[in-house]
């Protein structure tokens, strides 16, 4: 049967076992072909097409409940239900998502993005269907060894563990995260998969020692033995692992990569009752000698030749482009890190995505990936404030999220001198509404004594950074997007700007005004080149700059726009409103707000997003007019 | 040497380890007589009494770092570090903390206060000093069963035992969280402490072997059994525990209670190099009888006979008080799951806090406490939800900013019909900053899809809860605050309400009008009374009720009064004041907007802190005034 054929998963399971590596390896080939024109999240989708194909055979899906943790790995997934077809639109506006959606597929049992959701979710689930009476239904979550890190996965662990609950977590263990997963666990489960040599050289000890000798003494030291290491195994002392320590039935490791034995043990798992993981080893970027060699480059490795796999240049490589936000922030911390002895750097498993790899080659020793761990990863910050190191925190915007308490309970009530840089906030184009970094601003301007900081562009990015490391500050957020930065030298010289001062970046000679926070100012001062308005820079959304603002509400503009890359409610526009309805209310009705509108971006480009959101340069314009 | 002689733990170094239960004695004393009238976090202090006079009598605190998870178990801590006097002033307004706190001693490293906070924090602490070459530092973090579950300590697990960080960790087994403690982990440390028998056994059984035996056959089997159980030691397929899983040495378990043994074995840890755990057994409540038989409702007590032990009925016990409204949502959810099966409740270990200990004793299979573990609880709630069952998730306000990123990206983004419980919201009064629920509708205003309710009293709450579960609805988020209730009749008949609907709880005579969201209303009322002003509850601070803002703007009031008890900035006042603005901008002059500034709170008496923050009575009178 040809991939094309199948249709549901309905048509995969008439096959009969020994067919499914033909369709595996022809879904593998279509993800190699598709995404070598149609960028997304190569590696990991590659890693478990074998794995994809078992579960959909085994399992009855959508009546069985799938979970893919993180989810950029569906790919096979989405494929194998009904979505064979309009693959190529994935990550485009209007088409496919780049993750699990329960909007798009009754397949996709739970949307995910963010990681380490997975086994709540489906606890979740599993808890329903028995409350319901329903006994029959399989509830799957496909977890990463990296994902596994993060603090919710264990919390769901612990949970599942003391339950009854019917579940199946597939650890799907590759060793690698984005970049290399790191930590205990990690080295754990390396080992765990070594002992597979143990065990087989313990089986083959016994067999020996069975064979050598047949008298009563070694007989009874063969009791002793097997009751004492049953003892064990039922104390769990050494319960025979960290999962079976919680209380969940451990089997594995397997081969990922070899259909027929995930079938057999799936099935044979498939009516075992109770909380269950499988361990499967699989290799990320399977198939695809690149990506199995490089799954970091290759987690999402852009546009590349099919037939040789290589990376292909984008048509921006060959012109003289700006660096990448994240690049100017990975060079500006290693420059600042060796002037100051204090600075440290930190990442919860972005080192390559946030650049600090930069610093991580050069400094290793003040260099911290802990994981996917965000929580920890701000916590972790604050101790080492709190000892007198300036740790700078990179995380992106919305995986901040995670770690919101720990932001206003242990860095900002405690003023520690911690610089949180968040990459990838505003709208971040194709990965969509769970990565889209646009509640920051909102979310963290109610945090007393937090400085919320947004440079315009590179320059402003460094000066920020430097300003932020300088003696006596306290806990800074800088935000700053995904992409591109504005110019072709970004490397100026560092100055101090002064903490809560704006700046005026284009004083018009017309009757408007334009109040920008962050990299939407370039778009502001290209409108305003043509309506001849003022722009104005603000730079910090706290302390926002009142000096400022009284001085633009007497100049008696007829039009004053505000414009962000983050949600409306609660942020910088209405920042800015509530400032001048208290001090300035007659300016108050020429104030239009642009900014994100209140409901979730989809994903698409980033034009095509602020378009739709209208914080462009077409909607600048038009809030101009009067 | 009597404890008012130990102004430092210097002083308690300078006795012989002999001396030191008498001290313990008589400090668990202090703290039994104190708390008998000053009301405060009995159990846990007195569980760890013992523990903390080893602790500071071997290592050198400051210098050597202490850190105690949650921190409410830091009585004793408090009274050997210098604060003895200042002992009655716990937890009142301008006197100490009831947490740890760093502006309060030098011997208080990190403050807590949220759980499971402090091993990230130790290891950050544990990092800098190797950082800054000081590598004769201990860096101890303490932490209870209970805090552990919490993920983010898991996080910290993990990176700790790939780490060569000298952290020692003290795991303070009582059982119990603020409820009995739940999960695979706590049925794990069980089985550890039991299986200090299984190794007794094992020791007694090769003991014997070794004296009944001699034989050349025998050493054989000896000797490969040996071989076998330390390969299997070193590959860790059964390494001892989950904590050497993950790379952490492992010791215990110890009787917390004995402080010479604990002395002993802190003394040989001392100079262990690297990541280490001692595993330590102590009784909740030890030494008052009523709090070690019933440590939950001894967690914080109130006051009671120093004599007997005995609660003390408060003044209020003999009145026909109203009921909490954290009760009236226990017996509410009761009331309403009896009739609609879809729904259950789930609480992240506040089931006491939050009264849904009424359902579990009435609905057992239909509540679930998930253990400390906030981000399971909601993601476990949306896989739940999308299962299609309707999760009523309790958690106590300031401990749902753990949830913020399930909120948005599990809950809101998946339209899932999940009702969000925030129990203590607003100011909490004693507990302080790190409790105070004031950033929930600043936070949470916003995420899209969300309805976001606070009743003004408990036949709202009612109202609320009821609106919140019939079918159509999406997610939901109440929030209300600790203690009391308005009406001694809280029974009354639910009603569907409208949602974004608000209402004129006063129609007054006057030029002014009082607007306000939750509790606060009936200050408002009491004001407008006096002052013939108009009141408006405005139920819902998303969707906004903007046709009652509409008609409020229409009025010509001469003063718009806003008043909320959470932070102002992106709070309720800034959302009328920002709706006003684009529709109404002639009235924005008017407004005034009373609500929590833009700095953290302290701790105190909540009609204090009201006070103090411009959101009482006193200060609805002066806004009130032209």
């Amino acid at each position: 049967m040809k991939l094309n054929d199948i249709k549901t998963p309905e048509d995969l399971r008439r096959l009969p076992v020994g067919e499914l590596q033909p369709v595996a390896d022809e879904l593998r080939r279509y993800i190699i072909d598709t995404l070598s024109t149609h960028p997304g999240h190569l590696a990991s989708s590659l890693g478990v097409v074998e794995l994809t194909v078992a579960l959909h055979y085994v399992f009855n899906t959508p009546y069985d409940t799938l979970v893919w943790d993180v989810g950029h790995q569906a790919y096979a997934h989405k494929i194998l239900t009904g979505r064979r077809e309009q693959f190529d639109t994935l990550r485009t506006y209007g088409g496919l998502s780049g993750f699990p959606k329960r909007s798009e597929s009754e397949y996709d049992a739970f949307g995910t993005g963010h990681s380490s959701t997975s086994i709540s979710a489906t606890l979740g689930m599993a808890t329903a269907s028995r409350l319901q009476g329903d006994t029959h239904r399989s509830h799957i979550a496909v977890i990463g060894d990296g994902a596994l890190t993060g603090g919710e996965a264990f919390e769901a662990l612990n949970n599942l563990g003391a339950s009854k609950a019917n579940v199946l977590v597939i650890l799907n263990d590759n060793g690698i995260s984005i970049d290399k997963a790191v930590g205990g666990l990690d080295q754990y489960l390396t080992r765990i998969t070594a002992s597979k040599q143990y065990n087989r050289l313990k089986e083959e000890v016994w067999r020996k020692l069975d064979g050598s000798t047949g008298g009563r003494r070694h007989s009874r030291s063969l009791n002793i033995f097997q009751r004492i290491t049953s003892t064990a195994k039922t104390l769990a002392v050494g319960g025979s692992n960290l999962f079976e320590s919680l209380g969940i039935r451990y089997f594995g490791p397997v081969d990922g990569h070899n259909v027929s034995q995930l079938v057999d043990m799936l099935e044979k798992m498939h009516n075992l009752e109770g909380p269950k993981l499988l361990h499967v080893i699989t290799v990320k970027g399977k198939g695809l000698r690149q990506a199995e060699e490089n799954p970091v480059v290759y987690h999402a490795p852009g546009r590349y030749d099919v037939a040789t796999g290589h990376q292909l240049a984008s048509a921006g490589d060959k012109r003289n482009l700006p660096l990448k936000y994240q690049e100017v922030f990975g060079h500006t911390i290693v420059e600042l890190a060796e002037k100051n002895p204090a600075i440290v750097g930190i990442t919860p498993a972005m080192a390559t995505g946030c650049s600090l790899n930069i610093m991580m080659d050069k400094m290793p020793e003040r260099t911290f990936d802990v994981g996917i761990a965000e929580q920890h990863a701000v916590t972790f910050a604050a101790g080492m404030a709190a000892a007198g190191m300036i740790p700078f925190c990179n995380i992106y915007s919305s995986f901040a999220q995670r770690a919101y308490d720990q932001l206003i309970h242990d860095v900002a009530l405690q003023g520690l001198h911690v610089v949180m840089c968040l990459d990838r906030a505003g709208l971040v184009g194709e990965d969509g509404p769970t990565h889209h970094g646009v509640y920051d601003l909102a979310a963290l301007r109610p945090v007393p004594g937090l400085t919320i900081a947004a440079p315009m562009d590179e320059h402003e990015l460094r000066h920020m950074m430097f300003t932020a490391q300088l003696p006596g500050q306290g806990p800074w957020v800088i935000r700053y997007p995904r992409g591109l930065s504005e110019h072709a030298d970004w490397h100026c010289e560092m100055q101090q700007i002064e903490v809560g001062r704006g700046r005026c970046v284009r004083p018009g000679g017309g009757q408007a005004a334009i109040l920008t926070l962050g990299t939407v100012g370039n778009d502001a001062l290209r409108v305003a080149e043509q309506m001849d308005a003022s722009v104005f820079d603000m730079r910090f959304l706290k302390p926002l700059d009142t000096a400022l603002l009284d001085e633009i509400a007497s100049k008696g503009y007829s039009r004053i726009v505000t414009v962000e890359d983050g949600v409306r409610k609660g942020g910088f526009g209405e920042a800015v409103v509530a400032y001048m309805s208290e001090q300035h209310p007659s300016v108050v009705s020429t104030i239009r707000v642009l900014a994100i509108p209140d409901r979730f971006i989809s994903h698409g480009s980033v034009t095509q997003l602020k378009h739709e959101c209208g914080i462009d340069s077409e909607a600048i314009m038009n809030a101009l007019k009067i």
